[in-house]
């Protein structure tokens, strides 16, 4: 038992070393375009209350509700109310009821010993203000208190979106409410809701009811529901424009309607991964009748200007099986797939607009005869956004935001939408850059475990669309980051990894299985769906669905070996570190063996504690000054990245600093990785 | 940094300690009253799926659906539905679809290795039936299985409830919901609602809307929501009994309806804690019509056939001020306060009569001319309980199940409803005691907290009032309380000591901090308010607000030093526990000191610094085998009784397992206090 002890204090150093990150202070995230911190403080006692000023409707007056609530919550200090204004919340006006794309979002917040003032134009600048007030809120050994400091803030891009896909994993109403208001506490404003796909239709559609009663396995919105999403959104500043994906991507469709699709059913729910062939017939004008009479009954659900209408990954299978298709097609001269898809996004486009509409699409869509005011979401890469603007359409970049890849926030932080192929744009071609929007496709991902895919490393891209330009420092971001980590759980949302989960199911509280779960990172999409065949039935409750995209610990382990000099404590630190992986395995082998969704994962256990290993013998060489012989490095590299190989769908993110460690015993000095990289 | 790590690893010891209570398998609470453990196993796996044969209803349906969805969160498997059944449910008839106290509760549960066959006579031991095949689930490295087990089961008691204060800290809705679904799993079947108080009326009147527009801030619960939860415990076979606490407790009332007073107002929500002056008016017959209209109001809500009025802490100084108040008493013939209370309990029988309804009241209101079918809540002792059998009275036993006077599990798990004055009751007497309830005051807890100090001690209360009498092996009970605990967080309960959320308004992501937390035990409301002036706005953020009431490591602890014989692997990790303890104030003094609410606590983390020297040099003794001096020995004991003096509104637990071994020390041999006693 005695010998455990070590392997157990691992999970302990998480704590500690996460401290240090912790004890930075007032995070703000994003950072505002312009903050400037005084000295001094504002108490935030039992007399806090905030009041508006001047403009006032029902949306500022929630807002502010809320916020009082939020203090209650985030200092357990009931509030008395009644008093004078600690907050007062000014707008010269109300602006747009429902959210809009050009509307203005700047605020300006000064907070001084006696009171915090917060001005804005209209009420979604209040809104972004507020969030930044109850960021600043901080706690000493005297009171919570706001720091004395003056902030004016506007964001970069009109357009900062996050997608979520509920097709391929159903996503109960909580996650959504609980993600639209960790959403607005970093400032992002679309919510892109991806509502159809062929794994199943998640809308309720009066006129078409077959839609969901037979696509959707009961799992899909009520329209009264989605009427409560877009309220909760517009409350907290965020527009949502809802996504259904034609004319590929509709299997669930065709279940009902199967008269809508290029070949005859019948068709079932699709329960696979991939691209598939069910297609909709663009050639027959009863489909453009049902999408008229569809898409009008949901231009009047969703108040939005903006209707996402997919257009990607078209296959082209039933259209060149099918002898009428190919007879319209040669008879309309449309001489390619290609030609039939443009057609059909022409057609698509010109009922949307009947309704009030502007067409949103996948970069596929992207053609010469496009309407100007379609909008291009570029996912394959950034040229097609550069492409787009040239055509004279808007664009939003998510190539470089796809969350389901599982890659380091640093990664998708250094993403700019000005960057790549933008970078040759003019000032006209630059203006329709509206910003971006990050992705979480579901395949991989649940209602249980989403949240710790989402965040914390939206904050991060949120960040990027909202602050200047020249805010890219990497460690500053991982430092405020990992106190808005924290912060974002009043919101509900779990961003932390799923241990928990994974030890209540298997029934052990463990600390060497969250030593191992700390020590690994989940593989994205491009690499699970080489590693076993996945449909919607596969379990997501094993070691690869409870680990985070980017281990926390390892990044704080990675940036103590970066913060050479390595003075003695540092070395002991590392040294428990190493110690305890070494042990690890030996601990964590019963468990592992007598859990069967955990038996994969003992190859994995057993390469950590070779990576202590390493770890071990590389300090000691450290310590002792002692000339380091080339073969063994070369061996311990090679050791090294035999355990990067993925096993058990994680990769050991554990390897990293060691490898670092290595770097530093090369007999050239130091060249190890910077933190974050991978 | 590295001398913190030791510190740290006490955190981490936690969790192996727990481990070994988890180990023990397939835990049932409450113990059924025939359980025969086979060989074998049931796989449950995707194609798990549960029937109904025979008999069924929207209620039993419910159920069914509600355990697959159950099965799929507790396992993270999808259900593949539509296979043949390998949970067979067989109900012989209904029962009454509103649960009642004469209701057939009993079920039997036959497990073969090839499928689960659960009969009951009527519903509700059906949904008993449920919860134990779910308790049952198990995993080990081949698959989730149900052990091959043959349950026959019935309860002792068919009155096992719970009361929650919902008046002196509101309680939001989702609250009692988790709570409901937790109760079901251990088997309670009474929600006893305490729905008003001095400090607020917490449920909507349509006929006096006064009652809550002005009694509540509100906080109240449409009735609407009173539906929502009579609905949603009906459907768990849970019984809910609302209480109007009257004549005392009623200045809520007051606020709109001060006619109803012994005293002219105006009146004010009450924000102390306490017996207040405020008490009906028992002479006028506009307050009888005004509780014949509520009270006819609230019967057509709540389906229950009884109806709790309270009664309790009737303080009669307006009574006794009142010149018309006492001129009606003469001319009655009503010649003290208490005959005043007598006649007011009468009236309001008849009344409940009227309505169709069956009066319980708290022990203060049994009197002589009481109707027969009162039921008498006793409080204040065991002695009123018996007194009621006596005079013909049904009974049920709260004294001795006060969850708010927090202390620990067995304790209350060895108070029995037949044992003190009822053992000399004879069988028809005993045949009116119809079973407990435990209860929840909430001046000292809010909804934050409140889950962490009603569970796990509940379940052990759940098990005395449902298991055969002689199961009270206090050790078999925490073995299998600790697992019972884990599996309720399905449930959203949150039973775990608030650490996280202490973290997270500190900002502090401490291992220390977790180390003091869980060394220490919450007081209950009898040593809070000699603490310090408590109200309704006093903030319950603190150490004590976050300590367990009863610690879980520390009763690890003390069972490891009562598992003599002590080795020296037991030695050395008494050694590590005692050594984080001794160094733990240093590491925690800068998080205390900088955190405004937790600065009180300092002198605790000292005493336990203290606690763990004294614990690490009576290793040294016990290792060396030296004659221990006696003078040292009484020293040491009265630096332990110093330090278990309550300080910070907590005692520090962790004094039990070093005084349990100081009593090994003693000269005359081991003389240990059994784990659990305080």
């Amino acid at each position: 038992m005695v010998r455990s002890l070590a392997q157990l204090a691992a999970l302990a150093l998480l704590a500690t070393i996460v401290r240090r990150a912790e004890a930075s202070g007032v995070a703000l995230m994003p950072m505002p375009a312009n903050v400037a911190m005084g000295s001094g403080r504002l108490v935030i006692d039992a007399s806090f209350s905030a009041h508006i000023e001047g403009y006032t409707d029902r949306r500022l007056q929630a807002a502010v509700a809320r916020l009082e609530t939020r203090v209650e919550r985030r200092t357990g200090i009931p509030l008395q109310h009644g008093g004078p204004a600690v907050l007062i919340v000014e707008c010269r006006g109300g602006g747009p009821e429902y959210p809009s794309l050009s509307e203005d979002e700047s605020y300006r917040l000064e907070v001084t010993e006696s009171a915090a003032h917060l001005t804005a134009p209209a009420v979604t600048g209040a809104l972004r203000g507020i969030e930044t007030f109850v960021q600043s809120i901080a706690v000493d050994g005297q009171s919570f208190y706001a720091p004395v400091m003056r902030v004016e803030d506007t964001p970069r891009f009109a357009w900062r979106g996050f997608m979520l896909d509920v097709a391929r994993h159903w996503m109960p109403l909580p996650v959504i409410e609980r993600n639209l208001d960790a959403m607005a506490a970093v400032k992002l404003n679309v919510f892109h809701w991806h509502l159809s796909d062929d794994q199943g239709f998640r809308i309720e559609s009066k006129v078409f009811p077959k839609l969901q009663r037979v696509g959707s396995d009961g799992n899909f919105y009520s329209q009264e529901q989605v009427r409560e999403v877009i309220a909760y959104a517009r409350d907290r500043g965020i527009r949502v424009v809802p996504e259904f994906d034609i004319p590929g991507h509709t299997t669930s469709w065709f279940l009902g309607y199967p008269e809508l699709a290029s070949a005859p059913g019948p068709y079932q729910i699709e329960r696979n991964w991939g691209i598939f062939v069910p297609v909709m017939d663009p050639t027959r004008e009863e489909v453009y009748k049902f999408l008229d009479a569809f898409i009008g009954e949901m231009a009047g659900l969703f108040p939005d200007l903006f209707f996402h209408i997919g257009g990607d990954e078209v296959l082209d299978t039933q259209w060149k099986n099918n002898p009428a298709i190919q007879a319209f097609a040669r008879k309309n001269r449309l001489g390619s797939s290609a030609a039939l898809h443009a057609y059909f996004n022409r057609r698509v486009q010109a009922l949307l607009a009947k309704h009030g509409k502007q067409m949103i699409g996948w970069d596929e869509v992207l053609a010469p005869e496009l309407a100007r005011d379609v909008v291009i979401q570029s996912w394959r890469g950034q040229k097609s956004l550069a492409e787009a603007a040239r055509g004279g359409h808007r664009g939003i970049l998510s190539f470089g935001y796809y969350l389901d890849h599982m890659q380091p926030a640093s990664m998708h932080y250094l993403v700019d939408p000005l960057s790549g192929d933008a970078t040759a744009l003019n000032t006209q071609e630059v203006a329709l850059v509206l910003g971006g929007e990050a992705c979480m496709w579901t395949e991989y991902v649940n209602a249980e475990n989403v949240d710790s895919r989402i965040w914390p490393r939206l904050a991060a891209i949120a960040e990027r669309l909202w602050s200047p330009r020249e805010v890219t420092d990497v460690r500053s971001m991982y430092a405020r980051m990992d106190v808005v980590s924290k912060a974002l759980e009043w919101t509900g949302v779990q961003d932390r990894p799923g241990i928990d989960m994974l030890e209540r199911r298997s029934g052990a509280g463990d600390g060497p299985l969250r030593v191992l779960v700390n020590a690994v990172e989940a593989l994205g999409i491009d690499q699970r769906q080489k590693a076993r065949h996945y449909n919607s039935f596969v379990p997501l409750n094993r070691l690869a669905d409870a680990a985070s995209p980017e281990s926390e610990f390892v990044r704080h382990l990675e940036q103590i070996v970066a913060d050479a000099p390595m003075d003695s404590a540092v070395r002991g630190e590392l040294q428990l570190v190493f110690s305890l992986w070494s042990q690890n395995a030996g601990e964590l082998q019963d468990v592992l063996n007598s859990r069967f969704f955990l038996v994969e994962a003992a190859p994995v256990s057993k390469d950590l504690s070779r990576i202590g290993d390493i770890g071990l013998r590389a300090l000691q060489y450290l310590e002792s000054g002692a000339e380091v012989p080339r073969d063994w490095l070369a061996e311990q590299r090679q050791e090294l990245d035999r355990a990067m190989l993925p096993g058990a769908e994680v990769s050991l993110g554990a390897v990293r600093p060691v490898r670092a460690l290595l770097d530093i015993l090369m007999p050239s000095g130091r060249s190890g990785n910077p933190p974050g990289s991978h």
